[in-house]
């Protein structure tokens, strides 16, 4: 049985309550907002961001970061990537030499291009930081749907002692060092699920759909690697399994955003209509001064940019995919010689 | 403007020979079934397989196989798989030296386990042998959607020439040399397809299927880069893009074969209603022979397979994949020194 503390009460953070606790932990989740923390005490529910999943008794909800930190065998980062920074920065004085956070929340930092993870090394340098990731949507977590997932950590033993803590027989854990690829991967991901909902919203049928499925991890690996990430991370769970769920479900806001310019909205008009943060169109950005800084070729994240920040037609963007240059699939691979 | 024939009036055959006829090249189209030929001359429709698609005048239908073959500049098999060798064989007469034949079923053969490229090669020795394959639906290619395939050759030559004759504004096509590792992607994917269909029929979620399409392509990876394919074939349009699609579509046999049997139907009681060839099934069974035979682990195509043809309850197949040994993603990535 292991001490866990997790830092943010939304659906995933809620969710990974419910399953570290149904295997056996023993588990406190903070939350920075005081009101959330009285109603899932009182309610044992998330109502608005999981509902249906019956929090158990033994989890401390508490609004006392201390409390979710000190003395922890892990503390669990699931706030969103805008706000884990300044989180981070708030734990320091609580966590131990060497004590583990694993961070789950996905994104890159516009100013400083970095990954999450490297934003809480910077601002916890005493910790061991690890991360998990894969294609888990909170609400069927939260249902006891198979799932499965990676854990990256330096070390292998830090990443053995987390898989035996979170797998059970409806979570299975893989482990990997690879803590960039899977992090890239993450962030990068709602980028093609934007393009994947405008070619929805446009009317095209699966076939688009996978190929920009397909092309789109092809680019993110391209980029991946040449920032130190591995090929195998993108081939894997993080990578295109994390891509297919997001780019397949109706409840992606980057997807839905997406639809909705297909439709013909603005990408004003279509964040609006989603109410949320489309983090895609953030990444977006990201993406595509990586591209610029690493000098890698990004077709969809390059027409993305185009159709979400100078206003150009979606139709006209799938056309110009379609029409560049007759390429190999793999330049690298030989022919036969002639 | 090429010369094509085309062997076969399937909806494969037929959106093919709609979609040359749309880039000017001149299209002969053979059907072994002297009705369907009619029909088809008349018609200018192929109301059962490909209803909705005006074929052009310019189209000829015949069922004179010499018609077909003799003189083209290229032929396309579009016949289904288990006809292929016999097919191929009949064809052989006809052939010149050097003439391009593009492969476009999917399949291995049960007693030998060979591809049909192989087998074709054996049966016109002769011939310049090629495939195209890819995420790539008749009905949506018939409709003009957009749409992305690879075409594998010998030699860069004949890949290109390919290429510029298929490509237009709505159907993207890539080059690639490896023909093996394209063929045994398309062949192995229908029995993962079956897998994704069972645990929808179980009621499992988006994050059980991505799993199950991402695990699925890294066991056909280890297999078929044993035997001789390429890895990058599998992580592209051909591996994980035509995966993606067959697991996505509700129009796949296998899938739908799959999802009655997560229902609680047996696999004869699934055929039966499926009512066609579910090649997922026999494909199951050569997958279980590669594994052997290359000594690769497919716990998956293992799980299927004892789901098919040992009543094994497919709940139970899905728990046992869950807790396996706990593993590394990918065990060739090394860890930081502990």
């Amino acid at each position: 049985m292991a001490k866990v503390g997790i830092m943010g009460a939304g659906s995933w953070g809620t969710a990974i309550a419910w399953l570290l606790t149904n295997n056996g932990n023993d588990v406190t989740v903070w939350s920075i907002d005081e009101k959330e923390v009285k109603e899932l005490d009182r309610e044992r529910e998330h109502k608005s961001k999981l509902p249906g999943v019956k929090l158990q008794d033994s989890i401390c909800f508490t609004n006392v970061m201390e409390e979710g930190v000190k003395d922890k065998d892990f503390v669990v980062l699931a706030v969103p990537s805008p706000f884990t920074r300044e989180t981070a920065r708030k734990m320091r004085p609580y966590v131990a030499e060497g004590q583990i956070l694993v961070n789950v929340a996905k994104g890159i930092e516009e100013t400083t291009l970095m990954t999450l993870s490297q934003q809480i090394e910077e601002e916890v340098p005493q910790a061991d930081v690890a991360v998990l990731s894969g294609p888990s949507h909170a609400e069927e977590v939260g249902r006891g749907l198979p799932t499965t997932c990676v854990v990256g950590a330096r070390t292998k033993k830090t990443a053995e002692y987390l898989q035996q803590v979170f797998m059970s027989e409806v979570f299975r854990v893989y482990t990997s060092p690879d803590i960039l690829g899977i992090e890239l991967g993450g962030s990068l991901k709602n980028v093609i699920a934007l393009a994947a909902g405008t070619a929805d919203g446009l009317g095209y049928g699966d076939n688009t759909k996978a190929a920009l499925i397909t092309r789109g991890i092809a680019e993110i690996s391209r980029l991946g690697v040449k920032m130190g990430g591995k090929i195998q991370t993108f081939t894997g769970l993080t990578g295109i399994g994390d891509l297919i769920v997001t780019c397949a479900s109706v409840h992606s806001r980057n997807r839905k955003a997406g639809y909705l310019i297909g439709k013909g909205m603005t990408m004003e008009e279509a964040m609006a209509e989603v109410k949320m943060v489309v983090e895609g169109v953030y990444s977006a950005k990201a993406a595509m001064a990586l591209a610029k800084k690493y000098e890698v070729s990004m077709p969809i994240v390059e027409q993305v940019n185009a159709v979400l920040f100078d206003g150009k037609d979606p139709g006209e963007a799938v056309k110009e995919l379609m029409l560049r240059d007759r390429k190999t699939e793999h330049s690298e691979l030989p022919w036969e010689n002639e």
